[in-house]
């Protein structure tokens, strides 16, 4: 049975103003901004859609959203898939680039921006729609839907986990389908069934009490050299990191694994193309495959730098204060507060004692099984709404992160994504978009997926 | 004939008013803020003391203001000594570091608190103090005084050697009374007779048209990598350049130079707990002394980075663009010119060709013959004011930068610093200050200086 078309249409077109509204909530995690008015606009949505909830706030943290859809009286009550979503968002900065306001959801040329589009406030909404397209059809609702929507995501899911552990009767379920998901920039739908870990820091020295005229420079140290060299001595301009240890624990990833990401093939020229890049891969300089190392590797990049003075013309400063922001993706095998650990040893053995070293977040990398019945669901449903096998991938390891490894650790379950994200969806980047089409059309994949798993 | 104490202190306090209008004007050259009202201050100020003006302005930039006061009939009209100013000021970033408004001069504890009022406002008015207090006098003023008093000195006076070119009859002398000078963190009063040089760099690199998700770090370059690495390999963390050629042009200092800065001693133990330095001076490391370096050595000094997310929290992204400030202080015998040759053939060399470095500020070293005796009467007038010999000292370079290779290119006269200034002034940094106290005393040394320099 094919999804009706019209009645999806139709349902998009009755609550767009619902979607509207829930985009222009700024939910900034980070930042703690909107999180109180956002959290009970989710609780609001479940129950327009016919759903129960619980708000979950015992254990500190941005409250976690629970809600519950149960099988309808032809569906298999025995069969429940798990829906992770978060309502929390990237903050928007920086400003000037954004086409359009931030948080005024805009359609263009068929493409809705807003910040929180694609990550992934639009992924929850169509969730909420194909449950509704089913509870409305003569079948009713093939199987239980239960969410887990957080809103500390983009801070790193700090609490998550406690609340998965506490909660994992609540929870418990058969599957997971992730909170991200869509398609890359070859047009392929892909199915993320693990994600890379993260360990995230603050990276200070200070060199003074107070900024110095840079004359004194010939005696006085500075705290943006220390921290250049700092972070200089623990990566090489070829990507390779030179902390000792780093690379130790890192898990062999499964001989299917390793297939799937060996036919996956990355489009260099289509990224570059996509985000304007000016240099080459840099995998082009080390042993591994651009695939390989966006599955199997991880990285460490610098993603902020302040020190001294910044504005236009010329001020002769010694600054008396630099910060870095480091982010190292990890992969299975890799525990960040190891990784924090290699770090210090590493600065203090190379003369840098004065550098701090902040933990922010941290989480482990997950790999699913991706032979496991549930993401051969996942991929089989897709084909149909997608097209043949070859537009639709399995990837192992999403390049990116997410806190999947609690989802494992304490549910027990496999996880697979499905969303409807593009590849210029410019997640944590200004003019975060998401296509219209895309959005039906992953509607559309969550409609068959549940009538599909009823009896997987 | 000792100056009358009383007669300068009436003169101090009868023009108040006037020095804390003129600390009032907030002129930001390098943001171009209120120039024009100050240039007009500056005229009023000469006038007011009985002097006649001029305004240069023919050659762009900031205008230039000459003053000029006639000998009295009882004076030597064939001796004439410039003073050498400027009326702009540092930015007054970072703001919150101020214990005052930064712009509102506040007497505390006998200290005057003003950004630009050591550097170097107060030492203009208390010249004008100095001729106002002889000019009443019985003598009348001893000599001929000029002023050249600019307006893009914090800017790296780009055009000022223009206008001593064009203006050298106009601004003939026999002598230069330089814009700086105090004390030093050991109270003694320091005679500067040559400044360093500068090259002052824009370092700016791009590695993408926008900020990026940061788990494509494996595989995407990341401008914020590519500037740490660009300029870790420009100075290695002992403080010494690695530029090839970088040192190769330094001048020998003469042996009176150098025995004068053998005899200067630094304490690193003042200066660390006037700045609260974290650090050992970074001199340790190298083949000479703190003196020496502060004297005779350049520097290079990151004064400034900004690269990403640089807020609280976290941010996963790839930054699209980095930059950094790059200050060298240069000796005699190294052209900015050349210095922005060399350090762009290291970056091609090294492989970063993608590193954009611009020249923002260029101005070569000067050093007076430390025996001229137009050095040697502020010397002895100085002794006069400020005690012993021992309590004063001839420095053949100051580690800071001005102009002063021009009026030695342009006037051929010999320069040397005569001023207010004190160890804990906070010269572009937050909360800049003088003491009262050297105000007056600086006064008295102009006065002094006068005096003597009529028959030098």
């Amino acid at each position: 049975m094919q999804t009706s078309s019209n009645s999806v249409k139709t349902i998009i077109d009755k609550r767009k103003k619902e979607f509207f509204d829930y985009l222009r909530l700024d939910s900034v995690s980070t930042q703690n901004r909107s999180i109180e008015p956002t959290v009970k606009y989710v609780t609001e949505l479940i129950s327009s859609t016919g759903g129960d909830f619980q708000v979950l706030d015992d254990l500190g943290g941005n409250p976690v959203v629970y809600g519950f859809f149960k099988a309808g009286p032809k569906g298999n009550a025995d069969k429940t898939v798990l829906f992770y979503n978060h309502y929390d968002v990237q903050p928007e900065d920086p400003l000037d680039e954004w086409e359009t306001d931030p948080f005024d959801p805009t359609v263009i040329d068929g493409k809705l921006f807003c910040r929180g589009v694609t990550d992934n406030k639009a992924n929850f909404i169509l969730r909420l729609y194909a449950i509704e397209y089913l509870m409305q059809s003569e079948e009713g609702l093939p199987c239980n839907v239960k969410f887990l929507v957080e809103g500390e995501e983009e801070n790193g899911s700090p609490n998550l986990d406690a609340y998965l552990k506490k909660y994992a009767d609540l929870f418990k379920s058969d599957g997971c389908i992730w909170e991200f998901g869509g398609k890359n920039e070859k047009e392929q739908f892909v199915i993320e069934t693990g994600v890379k870990g993260m360990a995230y820091f603050d990276v200070f020295v200070e060199s003074a009490d107070v900024d110095i005229h840079s004359s004194l420079g010939a005696v006085v140290d500075n705290a943006a050299w220390r921290l250049t060299h700092a972070l200089a001595s623990l990566r090489d301009k070829h990507n390779h990191v030179l902390v000792d240890g780093f690379y130790d624990d890192i898990e062999q990833p499964s001989a299917s694994a390793q297939q799937a990401v060996k036919e996956k093939k990355v489009s260099q020229d289509k990224i570059a193309a996509i985000y304007g890049l000016k240099h080459p891969f840099i995998t082009e300089q080390l042993d591994w495959t651009a695939e390989e190392a966006l599955a199997f590797y991880p990285t460490m990049t610098i993603c902020g730098l302040l020190s001294g003075y910044t504005d236009e013309g010329t001020k002769t400063v010694l600054p008396r204060k630099a910060s870095a922001k480091l982010d190292c993706r990890l992969v299975p095998g890799q525990d960040p507060l190891k990784i924090e650990q290699l770090l210090r040893q590493h600065l203090d053995k190379n003369g840098f004692a004065d550098v701090k070293l902040d933990l922010l977040k941290g989480s482990k990398a997950f790999r699913s099984d991706i032979d496991h019945p549930f993401v051969q669901t996942v991929k089989e449903s897709a084909e149909e709404v997608y097209g043949t096998s070859s537009e639709v991938v399995l990837s192992p390891t999403n390049p990116g992160t997410g806190p999947m490894f609690s989802f494992g650790e304490h549910l027990g379950i496999p996880v697979a994504s499905s969303g409807c994200g593009h590849a210029e969806g410019k997640a944590h980047a200004p003019n975060e978009s998401i296509r219209l089409t895309d959005f039906e059309q992953g509607t559309h994949h969550m409609v068959e997926f549940l009538k599909k798993f009823k009896d997987a």
